[in-house]
């Protein structure tokens, strides 16, 4: 078992669950009032970061453990809760790159979090070029027409 | 505070920690006994996955809160936690994109995974081309030398 202390939390103009349209809503990061600011120092030399987070709402019992339909939609194949990045996953883990706006103080604003206010923040880190995929990406045609309203 | 368990264990052919040369070494991904095999179906028809873990050989006590000098290198500028990706970090999760080789059973082989053995995993994400940064990556100079020997 490990344990794990949020080191902030997101607040944003969206405040219930849902799956897309993610860039019509603004975001930032606030953290906890014992994380030291100075932790935030050199951050906006970085265009991105990649806020962990830990999706809250879903719980436990929630959790899917094996394979099913993504967005429980069955024209898309059946597959394996690690071969997708729902919500309802084990450890209920979110991991997103986001754009950086700025930082001011104790708060981060960032452009494409797809987490809603309240989300408790585990970890931020940027983003290296080095860290990217360094060959050619590939995916299923199921996972590109998933993500087609997905931030838009 | 959040409770996690981990779903798998990094089993590598590097065995102590170190920073740099990452490429070396081989390394999969086996499931815990108490997780379904089955959701790692369809991970293959991905190029890339992102693993979730933890670095369970840095003690709480060595985890940096504020700003420190990257590797401890002062020709670098002293910059916030959350501004590197080293592991001495508040809840010291890692978070790195690797290729896919193979999945066989409950077993991941990948390429480009930088933990050790017996390192414990928290979540397989898959890759996808619209959770990449969608506008160019601009990062400081520092962290580019940072990576210069790191993969290779």
């Amino acid at each position: 078992m490990i344990e794990l202390t949020p080191i902030g939390t997101v607040r944003s103009t969206r405040t219930e669950v849902a799956d897309d349209n993610w860039d019509r809503f603004e975001a930032r990061i606030e953290l906890s009032h014992d994380i030291d600011p100075e932790a935030l120092v050199g951050l906006e030399a970085f265009s991105h970061a990649e806020i962990i987070f830990f999706f809250d709402r879903i719980a436990e019992s929630a959790v899917d453990w094996g394979s099913r339909y993504p967005r429980g939609n069955p024209k898309w194949p059946k597959v394996g809760v690690f071969a997708q990045r729902g919500k309802s996953r084990p450890n209920r883990l979110g991991a997103t790159i986001v754009r950086i706006l700025r930082c001011q103080g104790r708060a981060l604003e960032v452009a494409g979090l797809d987490a809603i206010d309240g989300t408790p923040v585990l970890d931020i880190k940027p983003v290296l070029r080095e860290f990217l995929p360094r060959e050619p990406v590939r995916q299923p045609e199921w996972a590109t027409e998933l993500m087609a309203r997905y931030w838009s």
